[in-house]
């Protein structure tokens, strides 16, 4: 399973690629879009949507999750945040791809086990759980990695818990 | 000069186009996007940024300008608006559009000469502007005809106040 991971804001955009199989994870890719800090709104926004257009013609993600906090210190962050989110939400959706949003704490919880975790926490448990060295990547990328895990440790739960499986499991 | 106006939100996005030329504005088109209510927000937000799109395409507008209310008695509706509005900035900077933003208070000054001015006095005064009868427009669809009005009526006051324009009126 591929998932393709989202964390938006219209300064810096992470994204992580996943390869996901039967509890192993893979980070195929990993980085983060960075419109030109001067550039308009609109533009930076477009900017957004055309790299995310290409991230998905090229990795193909079954699912494309996204980072979607509604609580926060600033109003005004979190409708810049919401600015970069429907831009991202809508160039997806219309790739076709099968989408889901988890907030902050349904991701540090998946990654870390506390809700609350700091994110140098949850950037040193995503560089654990994907074998990955201490490259110094940014916290969007590695929060876009977590996104991810988040949405492979649910499906791998999902499909623990389904009744097709605990039926199996019981017929042992 | 054509401008077409938008008034976003998740549930209806309110467009209007107008042609101003010295003065005088005509209504070309007005209506609304109206994704269906139980589809999810990524897929109404992809139906906002295709429809957008064919409006784009089809009317060429030199500029595109979107109303954006960055205040709200709800925190949770203005996030909504934003990533509706998220959604539709990078579609028009994507087109090649010039692109502007008022607050509804710009917005209501302009067509109604009070920056506090009610949802009613704004359709009645955009109906009186463009000579439009009381067709049961809805307000997003005349919040997107005075957001465009706006636009039309500033665009032209900086004619007047241009320094080329000062200097011919200083010649006479």
């Amino acid at each position: 399973m591929r998932i393709l991971g989202f964390d938006p804001g219209t300064l810096h955009t992470g994204y992580g690629v996943l390869q996901a199989e039967a509890g192993r994870l893979q980070a195929l890719a990993v980085g983060r879009i960075s419109p030109p800090r001067s550039a308009p709104l609109a533009d930076r926004l477009a900017q957004i949507s055309l790299e995310a257009r290409e991230l998905l013609a090229r990795w193909q993600p079954e699912w494309v999750v996204v980072e979607s906090p509604f609580h926060g210190p600033n109003t005004r962050s979190l409708i810049s945040l919401a600015e970069a989110r429907g831009a991202l939400l809508a160039t997806a959706a219309l790739s076709g791809a099968r989408l889901l949003e988890y907030t902050p704490a349904e991701v540090k919880l998946a990654v870390t086990g506390s809700g609350r975790a700091e994110k140098e926490q949850v950037a040193r448990m995503v560089r654990v759980l994907l074998g990955l060295g201490d490259e110094g990547l940014p916290f969007d990328a590695t929060d876009a990695l977590a996104v991810a895990i988040c949405c492979a440790q649910r499906s791998r739960m999902d499909a623990l818990l389904s009744p097709s499986r605990a039926s199996s499991l019981t017929r042992k």
